[in-house]
């Protein structure tokens, strides 16, 4: 969660909001992704989706059992999904989000019975140095009457 | 959706799922896209979602106001809430998924009053035509013994 934290802090300097991801393969391999929502000016680019493309690319295919997704805030209804749809084994995240969190917050996504796979899930791993930089990117950004 | 179901052809000759998609910009502008999962190993590439990069590529940003996804496949969880992400403003889409469909079968993504975006949705425009694709895919996998 220390290099997700890294990756949430690069997204944020970078104009984005502070999102890292870190996914962990079977055999050790480490891909490190942050949102670059802004940066590349691509609604698909938050740090679960672009982590996900470099761990499928890294590996030459699309499924990725096994993998463990290591990222800061719960993932939205797009991150849950492709998680899902990804086949990734475990999830592990910081805080919860409230208004769009897919995974316990609105909707439960990564455990739902119905769907054709299911994530082992962990919340709440360094969650208040998680939120806490979401809090300070948000404030700044109301300080410069952005919205 | 014409020009979608072509795109659905075109996926499944190239060996994937067949779904296809177009996104019509406010000015008319155009974007068609199919899904390229098996294609570019990449489990992020459904139809919707490569539609949905190609179309911010296009205007230079993220927020896709004004514009309309035509898709022949009800959307995934991923996709559905990639489409609010985006901001598109209205979906119009072929024949439901009961398995893992989110705007009206095992979710409702597209519309829920607790996200900060919601989509005009039309369903059931060339259902039958979208759904046969799929049936006539799943059903030549099955004689090829792949599950």
């Amino acid at each position: 969660m220390q290099l997700a934290l890294a990756e949430a802090d690069a997204a944020a300097l970078a104009g984005d909001v502070p999102v890292g991801a870190v996914m962990v393969g079977p055999a050790g391999e480490q891909v490190v992704a942050r949102n670059l929502r802004e940066v590349e000016r691509d609604p698909t680019a938050h740090a679960e989706v672009v982590a996900l493309r470099a761990a499928s690319k890294l590996v030459g295919h699309w499924r990725l059992d096994g993998w463990t997704m290591v990222v800061t805030l719960e993932p939205c209804p797009m991150c849950a999904g492709a998680l899902v749809n990804s086949r990734v084994t475990r999830l592990v995240y910081g805080c919860r989000d409230p208004k769009a969190g897919a995974v316990h917050s609105l909707f439960t996504i990564a455990t739902d019975p119905r769907l054709n796979h299911r994530l082992e899930v962990v919340e709440g791993v360094e969650a208040e140095a998680c939120a806490l930089r979401l809090r300070e990117f948000f404030a700044a950004r109301r300080r410069e009457g952005k919205k």
